[in-house]
């Protein structure tokens, strides 16, 4: 049998290693455009910021060790230019030679991966106008910073590589200024968990442009000018551009095979194409949303390099299903945390998914043991059987654990009954004997069950306040250290004597720090006859972030030129 | 509704507070023998090391808070001595004030804990000999080691609170000996994975006397002398005894409530003991083993709490259910993490349940990025359905979380084959695109397919020398490092070329550094014909620290005096 794999990287590196273990004897070629196969995609931002020193270490594999160890006929710089599917042949373009030649197939593997958007604006491509998508790039913008020294740079795009680039860039001493179209940054989790990130960016020194896009840049001497949507003028020595990525599918199209509703190549279950001999995996391919039974677009490295796998194995014969992606994601930023696992709202609403959904702020570990910090954590599950359909969240220490678990439970259908349920590693410097993943489940099941009656932080502002009265039922000191607007403060541990204050005849908000003194409030009250009583759900902890973005939302007044 | 609560640490104090939330009219009292409830029972050993450095910290919860928060009356140092069923009545000795009287109740909740193994010896009655179980015990070692100075230390026991209390007492500068009966530490893991920790744990200091106990203790002037079963004497200037705990379950006994098998109290899965209304919760009580189905003892915070909830959510009518334990622990060692769910080979042995298992040493994060470490993980799964059975973790970062990950998929009934495709969270400062826990799913149902035939550590001595060849495929350097015994080197980047130098007549076993290039070697030599070849599982990786362990077996003898 003869194998070919167009794309060295994850997916085509992957497929190329498994079908040598599945078969000693068949013959393997794999083309990779680039001069890199098989590179530290997920570690090019790191190398900018010199947090990964050595270049060598970009690179997980070359073309030398894929043959040695793998007998595998790697050729770079050569890029597959057609493919002829009615003679299961491939028409190559050897870069380095200038020459084109075929090569014939019994079975092709398609991993072209995706590519960064470049916008056809004004000034996008001046030598200081940078995209990141492989290791040459990445050489660029370091050598840019090395040699060049710019004070500042714009990123446009929030999104994990943006994020991340911003991150890089302000570790190298530059000033970093962060454009986003949409209102919010990472696009995965949802609008108020965002804003804890962005207040956290904040402190860190990153301006952002929320709700702005792209205009154009143009090169002055000595500067460049973003100029944004809303006429705002950006100064900056340069610019990366981390819009996001496009499938790369002009081959799959070019040879007829059928594309998808996204516009990535349709595969089904076992990543085979429509045609029989052609199998795809990576970013250039659809998957169905395991949540949402959708097509979907996930250019992420974990799924990418399971697939791979995959498909090698149908290949050889064997029968494997890829099942689709639920989206796990996890992103450093500074010493912060953030992950996420299955849909967020946005998603769910798009399709019209009814939801439910909860926050929790909970210690890392034992608070009692030094160095616990808090996790947000908001979990999305249905109104009928508890099931969860996602999970956020954002924190210092033990964020992606906590994602993990709940990355497991979603894949294995559990409910937010399961989640209290879950007997999860615990000691002092790690846990606490109800886990964060626990709590969450109690706080959903309390709110299934009735026993937690909530409202959500967007529903503070839209309150009728004549016929409503907020509660803190915090202490009278940190009533004092700041609260919700028009808020009055009975402490939980007196309201047993104070319950003629409350009054009968208005809706009751109790809130506190992050909910649990807001739902023993709650509980006090029902019980003793007060109807129309609900919790904030998370509390201040949910609901200040949000007022905090909003704050300062419009830094841009003070840094148009 | 007036509720009686026997024990006001962990699953007291929760059944407690769950009961005021359910329902707020009820009289609630918590009877607690000792001074204190709520105590941070698993942080004592920190606070001897001043870890925990404030002694309040110990305290999460206090007679007074209860009271306010939760209107609960709570009692100190008042011992229930006796409960009447048939009046349901409880009579109770007032320690403070030396008085006894009687509560009625309609519901009991037994909460009484376990207490820990105080074996009939000579001398373990002397004022620098102790164990550890309350705020009391603690602040008496605490004393003794402030005061008194003591320059070394015999701790007994292997478990959790043994090793816990060696660390913490290393911590403060003492030299510190331990004394296990068994020949290995931490019962939980199996005994090649506790050979990583008490290699570890030696480097630190710590020097270990197994297969060895404690015969009695002389006290002599200015020091004791601890003499063991084997004649070893060891002197020390005080010893703690951390051999394991025993339910309390005399109150329940005396009462007529039915114990169970282990000796524990006998509770149904609403944690009802045989009189409907009495429920049981904690380390008093047996639960059932999720994994074999056999009743188990497990006296852990985290079942103790949940069960406390349950327990308080059937006392008022609900219908909350109990489903088994999987003994999810959790140990810090120093620096280094050991971690496990699920039942080990001893107890699957122990009830005929059949088992494969699979070794990993995986990245803790992808190699690239600065600061990973190796993960020792092994997996155990049904040799007929792949089902995961058990697993445990050794390391340095990122240990408990896929441990957690693990107790997940347990918990869901999880395969080897569902360990494959779990999309966990990936960027490099957290893991690899292909997780840890991935990883330990392809090597177990490579083994489980027959595409890695593979050979375990504890089998290595046992072959037959003259019928069989160990071939190290690591390069040239490693070997020349060191290798298993009789071992030739043929590394596998030249193997495809050095195939005739493999016997056709001699069962060949192949190994590496973790298993990877030992299951590449596999298949080449397998897809060439080579019919009797099996690959070390975790190779030297996993064999090396059981050969280090057995090594260093008996440094006894130096220290017999």
């Amino acid at each position: 049998m003869k194998v070919i794999i167009i794309g060295g990287v994850a997916g085509g590196a992957s497929a190329a290693a498994r079908l040598r273990r599945n078969d000693e004897k068949s013959e393997i070629i794999l083309f990779e455009r680039g001069e890199h196969i098989s590179f530290a995609n997920c570690g090019l931002p790191y190398y900018i910021g010199e947090v990964i020193r050595n270049e060598e270490n970009l690179l997980v594999q070359t073309p030398e060790g894929m043959k040695k160890r793998f007998n595998i006929d790697v050729r770079v710089l050569s890029e597959v230019v057609r493919i002829h599917r009615e003679t299961k042949e491939v028409e190559i373009y050897d870069r380095k030679n200038d020459k084109r030649y075929t090569e014939s197939y019994d079975k092709l593997i398609l991993s072209p991966g995706a590519s960064p958007i470049k916008p056809d604006l004004e000034g996008v491509n001046a030598k200081n106008v940078f995209t990141l998508r492989n290791v040459p790039d990445t050489l660029s913008i370091k050598d840019y910073v090395d040699n060049e020294k710019p004070e500042s740079a714009v990123v446009v795009g929030g999104g994990f590589i943006g994020l991340e680039i911003a991150e890089n860039l302000k570790e190298r001493g530059l000033d970093v200024k962060l454009v986003e179209l949409s209102n919010q940054v990472l696009a995965p989790i949802d609008f108020e968990m965002a804003a804890i990130v962005q207040n956290y960016m904040k402190e860190k020194g990153i301006e952002f442009y929320l709700g702005d896009g792209l205009k154009g840049i143009k090169h002055n001497t000595g500067y460049s000018e973003v100029e944004l949507n809303s006429g705002a003028k950006i100064e900056a020595d340069m610019v990366v551009l981390g819009i996001g990525v496009r499938p790369e599918v002009s081959l799959a199209k070019d040879a007829g095979l059928e594309l998808g509703e996204r516009g990535g190549i349709k595969v089904d279950q076992t990543l085979k194409t429509s045609d029989s001999n052609i199998y795809a995996v990576g970013d250039a391919i659809e998957v169905i949303d395991y949540i949402n039974g959708k097509q979907s677009l996930v250019p992420l490295a974990g799924p990418a390099n399971k697939q791979g796998r995959i498909a090698a194995d149908n290949v050889c014969g064997r029968n494997e299903t890829y099942d689709g992606t639920q989206g796990t994601s996890v992103l450093k930023i500074f010493d912060m945390t953030v992950a996420s696992t299955g849909n967020n709202e946005k998603l769910l609403r798009r399709f019209d998914i009814p939801y439910e959904k909860s926050y929790t702020h909970s210690a890392s570990h034992a608070s009692y043991y030094p160095g616990s910090s808090t996790i947000s954590m908001k979990i999305i599950f249905s109104p009928e059987d508890g099931k969860v359909l996602g999970a956020q969240a954002v924190g210092f220490e033990g964020v992606e654990k906590r994602i993990d678990v709940l990355a497991t439970a979603i894949r294995a259908g559990m409910t937010v009954y399961d989640l209290e349920k879950l007997e999860l590693s615990y000691a002092p410097p790690y846990s606490s004997a109800k886990d964060p993943v626990n709590m969450a489940g109690y706080v959903a099941s309390n709110i299934l069950k009735g026993d937690n009656k909530v409202i959500h932080w967007d529903e503070i502002e839209r309150l009728d306040k004549e016929e409503s009265i907020l509660v803190d039922v915090r202490t009278p000191m940190e009533y004092s250290l700041g609260t919700i607007e028009d808020a009055v403060n009975i402490p939980l541990d007196e309201m047993r004597n104070r319950l003629d204050e409350f009054p009968r005849d208005k809706k009751i908000i109790v809130f506190c720090k992050v909910g649990l003194r807001g739902y023993l409030a709650l509980r006090i009250l029902a019980q003793n006859g007060f109807k129309d009583v609900y919790n904030l759900s998370g509390g201040c902890s949910t609901y200040y972030p949000v007022i905090e973005a909003n704050k300062e939302d419009s830094p841009k007044k003070k840094e148009v030129i």
